[in-house]
């Protein structure tokens, strides 16, 4: 309990996070000493190769090979490692060694979060994650800690730089899907196997994070419906120019019929709305509770120092916790709320559906919405070349399944020649 | 430590805030206790009048109008009384008989915050006070804890609902100050008094308070270089929006060789900035971390249901604490920077300067300026009637003490028949 406690850190992995966090800590340890209340000592950095070479300098003496040496003696333990093995290995053995583990894998908390959760709480010590989601910009500390006195009722945001960027892309310069990927992969906003990030399971083990913090239930990444931003296309991205939209991926979660929903998926959005704006590899998450109202929180979603910074702010929390006493808060679960199945979600679309120009095809059209309970709240014609029509509607809201019911029956129509768009609305 | 710990919350003030507080902790004590992991008992509510009318319904053998009662046997202490006395004794009390203390009284800590952080600690208690900035925004617990182990450089915001909601005023309806202001009285966004607002004084207690928080460092009201907003113009506010700008109370500190600036004042802003958006009663604060980059937080600054928020989530901190053990984190003051003067702070201008329209005049304004080390980046001449010229010009970075004894001069000069706008520019 005194000022002289000395907290050893381990750092699992040296990659772009971790050489970050290694710089400033060793750069600022008699900052972040002060603020803990206790002396910081690098203890060991895991590394897969020895002799790779290092943009951070690292005692020698220090750097190994072997996990298990890595976490011996080890207050605290790092990991950014990234992926589920051997991370989760490992962050299970330093749990149940009793100490405190910090990590920004959300693949890793999205799939075994609550094992991880009642592992800590088993063993007395506790898991901080807040490089887990959108980087530097503060929201598990917002859901965790800063909101727990208020009901939150919905949380949405952009949590994924790489897909946001290449959607940037797409709207200033009209490119196609493939060709904004890459130019991102070009400029290092995304990587050689983009899948992770444009197929949305990125955002969606986001979702599921925030989704379990704001309405203190078990959201798995498996519950989160998920849908990347490979169908979006140019045409797409030019319709929402048009009408005053731009199409972002949102993650959202919030609590519907005494239920949750759980979604990533791309949106086309108002230019009013306050996420319109967000560009780049910035993230912003906006947080809707009872009595604080509309809250959000803007910063850089990514990055090596956004995450060191989110992971040191972290490691001074814990420190100061292994020194003085005290704990994180706990992951609750006392609401234990179900997830809402997909078809059950209430939803608006924006379609474009190409049919031939004869009489009677918009009745047709129109006559199958119906036949679903779906109202339309738009109809557009346009005749196109070749004599044929696009039909665009926006729908009012409508059950996720009524509208795939409508979908294949569009499919199956005889009169129609293909749904060239299919874009939620999200107001 | 059990979960079973009762933890005893007596409310000192049932105002808008007060009630509000009241109400969501009797309608949701379960949730509230199980994010605690303590039972929460409403001890006692101080009132002044107890058959006042009340908009939430007390149980009338709690309603006490004998602080010394109030204070008698509460683990938690929510002071929303407002204002220095008798808000700083009972607080002091309150601390001294080991009670965890929880405010939203700005004033009270901008003025005795250093001591009251120091009695807590010598009590082993905990003083808490996130309602005291920007309302529900997290802004205290962004600097106090999730921003811990990052750098911060700078901190930016609009803080004040009541002078932002009258600049908004100005700048949509083209009204004159005080007419704007007597639309903002009616509308319930200002007092009757409303030199707190609208002279800069809440906001710089606000400033004060994130300056000590973002630098280590006490920083007291009396320090914050303080300019309201009642000598901006409605010809300022057409200046802003023919120029691509707007004008709002802004709230800076940051760090400057080595020293503090903690300033307010009315600002020119570019469109783009991403404070120019931030309209009504909302709040928004910028951090800038070395690591973390710039993040924003966004929302409701004041009212009754959002600043309760802010309470609760520190309730709920507090009472975990007082069940389970641990403590805020401490009030650092490590750093001990000083505060840097007025006159020392680099500044850009707008001027408007009215003068005879007579040769020589501009050469003459010019010569003022460039003899006080002061460059000037445009000069703009526009004939008004009555022969006279209005000389604009925006100035490069000076010192705030060069600006002033150019100013002095101009004043003085023969030449200058008056100066009709002095606006800060700020980027």
């Amino acid at each position: 309990m005194s000022n002289s406690s000395i907290v050893r850190v381990s750092v699992l992995g040296a990659g772009t996070v971790g050489s970050e966090v290694i710089r400033i800590l060793m750069q600022r340890r008699d900052e972040l000493g002060a603020r803990a209340g206790a002396e910081l000592m690098l203890n060991k950095v895991l590394v897969r190769n020895l002799n790779a070479p290092r943009s951070v300098d690292i005692d020698p003496g220090i750097l190994i090979d072997d996990p298990e040496v890595a976490l011996d003696g080890a207050d605290v333990v790092i990991e950014l490692i990234g992926g589920l093995e051997p991370a989760f290995t490992l962050v299970k053995r330093a749990l149940q060694q009793g100490s405190t583990v910090i990590t920004g894998n959300k693949a890793l908390l999205a799939r075994h979060g609550p094992h991880l959760y009642e592992l800590a709480e088993e063993h007395n010590t506790d898991l901080y994650y807040e490089a887990a989601v959108a980087g530097a910009v503060p929201i598990v500390y917002g859901l965790r800690e800063s909101l727990t006195g208020d009901h939150i009722n919905r949380v949405v945001g952009i949590v994924n730089g790489t897909t946001n960027f290449i959607l940037d892309q797409m709207a200033s310069t009209g490119a196609e899907y493939s060709q904004a990927l890459s130019q991102a992969q070009a400029a290092g906003f995304a990587e050689a196997d983009p899948t992770a990030d444009v197929e949305g399971h990125d955002a969606a083990a986001k979702c599921a994070i925030m989704a379990s913090l704001a309405f203190h239930s078990r959201v798995s990444i498996e519950a989160v419906s998920t849908e990347g931003i490979t169908t979006v296309s140019a045409a797409d991205i030019e319709y929402a120019k048009q009408s005053g939209q731009v199409i972002k991926l949102l993650a959202v979660a919030e609590r519907l019929q005494g239920k949750i929903r759980a979604e990533v998926f791309p949106a086309l959005l108002p230019l009013t709305h306050p996420l319109a704006a967000v560009n780049g590899a910035y993230n912003a998450v906006i947080l809707e509770g009872e009595a604080a109202g509309r809250l959000m929180f803007y910063g850089l979603g990514a990055g090596g120092a956004p995450t060191a910074s989110a992971v040191l702010s972290d490691l001074v929390a814990a420190a100061s916790h292994r020194a003085h006493g005290g704990h994180a808060p706990r992951e609750l679960c006392y609401a234990a709320l179900a997830v809402l199945s997909p078809e059950q979600i209430p939803v608006r679309y924006y379609l474009r559906i190409r049919v031939p120009d004869t009489a009677g095809v918009l009745a047709e059209v129109a006559g199958i919405f119906s036949h679903h309970g779906i109202s339309l709240e738009t109809v557009r014609q346009d005749h196109g070349d070749r004599e044929e029509v696009h039909i665009g509607v926006t729908t009012h809201e409508a059950l996720q399944g009524d509208i795939n019911a409508a979908l294949e029956a569009l499919r199956k129509s005889e009169q129609v020649l293909s749904i060239d768009s299919i874009l939620r609305i999200e107001e």
